[in-house]
């Protein structure tokens, strides 16, 4: 499923227009993406968290190059679904 | 953040009114449950991709009880962000 069969889905249920629902949900999805990167994570009761995880520094071999790389500590984004979610997908 | 801030920010940002914000929200949340329950991933361009990941089965120990219980195959809903998203929050 893309995002052009969500809109269509969404609008055709709720009645509100096509490029209302795409504008939401892109602002959605830009808003998550922003919250997550200034280190707020986002909480959807009924659906799931989006949160930002730490990975912590690690080495790391090049096989090709035979060399040892340093991965420094850096932060990932990640989603938790609700149970509600992992019961219904189950 | 909450469902609520984000409702907010997005009416704000975009004018739509708050209603219908929430509205499509949910019924996108809706949609990516079933989706995912029916088997159907959901790919969202420049955001991530929900898909549906199958845990096989395995033995866990009940200590408390001191037996072995097999947890059967199950599905599990589970998030992949985009390069994007991830570059965003690194």
């Amino acid at each position: 499923m893309t995002k052009a069969d969500i809109v269509s889905e969404i609008s055709k249920s709720t009645g509100i227009d096509k490029a209302s629902v795409l504008e939401t949900l892109e602002k959605f999805m830009e808003t998550v993406k922003d919250s997550l990167a200034s280190g707020e994570n986002v909480y959807l009761r009924g659906f799931g968290s989006f949160i930002v995880k730490t990975r912590s520094q690690k080495t790391a071999r090049n096989i090709s190059k035979n060399t040892t790389i340093i991965i420094p500590e850096h932060k990932i984004p990640a989603f938790k679904p609700a149970k509600v979610f992992m019961e219904q997908v189950k």
